[in-house]
């Protein structure tokens, strides 16, 4: 745990700043300036060198940063390099989508179960992948896979958050608009579009 | 524009604290702490008070802030008391999941119109919203709709978002996993689940 003095909100940028990454990768750039990966992500540039220079990263002055160097480092203290496995449980529209969802790959991520409680769906392959019976979510712990998206109703997400945790899983990236209980060791994070809908406005003129 | 002060990382903040407000509100309360509030969204106590002292509102010692009057302010501020329609592009399983998404309501928004190219889907109801033909984009200026959510393929993107520009839509939620170019004064907030994935083996004990 080297990085533990990282600021949170630094944490939170560091998705963003990889993602920057990965993208100008694909454009066939070796290196990229703090004033352009501000252009990308939105963050001032000497918030980036800052944000860089937590974990010892600074670039070289007039080339920038170099983008396979960056891109290692922050997969590496996200530990994304290590945790790529992640299942689903809900297999709804909601499920369905995270399932065809093209981003995971770029990312590194792979999403390797899907479990619904509706036997009719129960079975068949969704974007490649068999959905199992919920009632096999306790062999996540062998398959080594500790990395759970929880996409079912409000009134499920409860229970379904338990058997989660009781198979091993320590990150919950949660869709379903409620409050889950989890242990302190398991980390969830709650997507709710719409407060990210919520922010808008600020941003327009009034009508 | 009285608010143009509150810096951005604040504003980012306020839909969380919204949403405490909301459900704490639901739960039948009147008042909450600095540090009630501070464990429902992980944010310290001191940075909330911090950021509610960028408006002007220091709550009561010993009582806390007043839900009903701080949730009033809060929107007020977000501009969310007065923008409220939204629009929805892309009737696939991810914008079915949006229009079935019951978090809408509690901020108070109405997602009035949805409109899809897929002639299967147009005049059909979901969740009580006729489907519309993206031919009908332009009537939104008429509608009075400025605020609209993109979840249509990734190639499908730029051109979606530029007929909402086309009509007047000043906010854009989306959801394709890409980048969209539209003129500065519109604001795009991008929503990545890869990316939201990627900040949680951070937390996560190596395997």
């Amino acid at each position: 745990m080297k990085y533990r003095r990282i600021p949170s909100e630094t944490v939170r940028r560091l998705p963003i700043y990889l993602r920057a990454l990965l993208f100008s990768r694909e454009q066939g750039k070796e290196n990229i300036s703090s004033q352009d990966m501000a252009v990308f992500v939105g963050v001032n540039s000497a918030q980036i060198r800052k944000d860089f220079s937590y974990f010892g990263y600074f670039g070289t002055p007039g080339v920038g940063y170099n983008i396979e160097t960056l891109t290692k480092q922050i997969k590496k203290i996200l530990k994304i390099d290590i945790i790529k496995k992640a299942a689903l449980v809900g297999v709804g529209n909601l499920g369905s989508a995270v399932l065809a969802y093209p981003g995971f790959e770029m990312y590194g991520f792979d999403i390797s179960a899907a479990f619904d409680n509706n036997p009719k769906k129960i079975g068949k392959k969704i974007n490649n992948i068999a959905v199992e019976s919920v009632s096999r979510i306790p062999t996540l712990k062998k398959r080594g896979i500790n990395l759970a998206i929880i996409a079912v109703p409000a009134e499920a997400a409860q229970q379904t958050a338990e058997a989660l945790v009781k198979a091993g899983v320590k990150g919950i990236l949660n869709f379903s608009p409620c409050y889950i209980a989890v242990p302190k060791r398991v980390k969830v994070i709650t997507i709710d579009i719409a407060m990210d809908l919520a922010r808008l406005p600020y941003y327009m003129p009034a009508v």
